[in-house]
């Protein structure tokens, strides 16, 4: 599979950011441990997912590229591929829930994708995606369950290690696991000895007990402010490699998100989203008895409506 | 005087962080130049301020270290000293306003400096520091009008230019001057053939008619939001330096720099405070007959109450 992510590191030379590593005194000394922040919210549309998207259509025969491609999200994968679509000039349709965010709309349509909305209590998007796949010949990318995805993903952590050399340690939020699973085939290859911890929200720990238990968990609509993190669960390409690759997985609160997320605005001046904040938790809090080594962390993006800040932060008081 | 700023990143190397340049391809699209972003927001406690209040205080002799600095400042001075005194082990007094925010003395106190609070209607900050010295034998270090001060700041255009090699233009914001007059005193030097424009607020506009006129100008409380630039004045030493290295003034309105803040916090991801915008702001809205070159420009500092996102990106709309 690191093959695979090498073949994508080459197509996303020169298009997408090679994002900055951060450290900080405070926060090594906040979590005892010498910690090196991936930054992918400074990525293009504001988080990894173009790197999936982009390498996933390059992927594509010049027949399939131009009949156009289809996906489905109301979150960052829909503007990684609209994006995308604009850039290697592929048509991409996004199907959208008729109530998602009026901002979310906005933001995918202005990259130029056209976007189908469809009634949530009445039809699945997989069945929207797919009459349009069996009408226009579209090929589905999908926001995580695809190798091409997870290879793109991968070249982060890739990014990562080549920057910092030898880690003990690389961190990773987990949704559906696209980001985490390509973390660890890159971590595993280039650092044999060093371990990959994939991190959820308490609220949607459904990929922390597939991989205790073996056996696929799901959850419906998690209440957790890491909206980027309440997909349901892993997938078929995810669930094999996130049980082969990753060596222990771990849960965070939501006020441990939120303490994490207002540390990174307000002393590392960062703008990033919940869910980028998850796989730094742990190690913010002390969870877990790692002191003294060297940990990646991929902060996984920046797409969070700032004027909600104030809402956002109520919650911790102060 | 540039062999004072090389003396300053002497003194600064290692200590001050080397602050990352950032590019983006939707900047460089809307202003129609290409763009480097010295990102000052990620200094030490969050503003260029670190610089010149590290190296004032590292160019005093052993026995003036010893008995104790002290400066006037509710902003990012106070911590920049505060911070300062902290890592050379000097006793600190910052002079402040009685009734200053409560957040700016929790700020400062937390890296260690001594506050004496004043009554702005009785006292003048000048007498109530001169007191201190005279009791104390402090050593005074002012915000800007101070050489070495403003050699400190000079090293972030160094390291600016440095970096990006030769540049046509170099942008600052404007408040007392020391952010500006050093970085002219490190372009012109490297750039011969580089020019350097101030910005400053419409609302604040003293140093542009006093660079203009010749003569010192000076502006009452402004009503700006860049509230680090409501300095009421260039100073004694800043005054010459701006008039003999800037190539130019340029000012702008509260809203060209409230959209340019919202542009860096949600398109580049950077947490930025009002005045770190004011040096962009004129390039991004296109107010000058510039295009196709290579510009420079320091984004000062990230100093802001994320929590307040909404009220102040309020006046936007949309």
């Amino acid at each position: 599979m690191f093959e695979k992510v090498l073949a994508a590191a080459g197509r996303l030379e020169g298009v997408a950011h090679r994002t900055p590593v951060f450290t900080s005194r405070l926060l090594d000394e906040q979590s005892g441990n010498a910690i090196y922040l991936k930054c992918e919210n400074f990525q293009r549309m504001g988080a990894f997912k173009f790197r999936g998207a982009f390498n996933a259509v390059s992927a594509l025969s010049p027949e399939d590229r131009q009949r156009g491609i289809v996906t489905y999200s109301s979150g960052n994968h829909a503007q990684a591929i609209a994006l995308t679509g604009k850039l290697l000039g592929v048509p991409t349709t996004v199907v959208m829930p008729s109530d998602a965010p009026a901002v979310k709309f906005a933001a995918t349509q202005a990259y130029g994708a056209a976007i189908v909305s469809y009634d949530r209590a009445r039809q699945s998007r997989e069945a929207v995606a797919q009459t349009l796949m069996d009408r226009h010949g579209y090929t589905l990318i999908p926001p995580y369950d695809h190798e091409e995805v997870v290879a793109g993903q991968g070249t982060a952590a890739r990014e990562l290690i080549e920057e910092t050399g030898p880690l003990d340690y690389v961190f990773a939020p987990c949704g559906g696991g696209g980001l985490l699973s390509g973390t660890a085939v890159s971590a595993k290859h280039m650092l044999p000895e060093g371990r990959v911890i994939g991190v959820e929200p308490e609220l949607a720990d459904d990929a922390t007990r597939s991989f205790k238990t073996g056996q696929l968990h799901t959850v419906q609509n998690p209440a957790t402010i890491a909206d980027g993190l309440r997909t349901p669960a892993l997938g078929q390409v995810t669930f094999p490699l996130v049980r082969q690759y990753v060596d222990d997985m771990v849960t965070v609160s939501e006020e441990e998100i939120l303490a994490t997320l207002y540390f990174l605005w307000t002393r590392l001046k960062m703008v990033v989203e919940p869910s980028g904040a998850v796989g730094l938790a742990p190690l913010f809090h002390r969870k877990l008895p790692i002191a003294g080594k060297r940990i990646g962390v991929i902060i996984s993006g920046g797409n969070v409506d700032v004027r909600m800040a104030g809402e956002l932060f109520a919650a911790l008081g102060g």
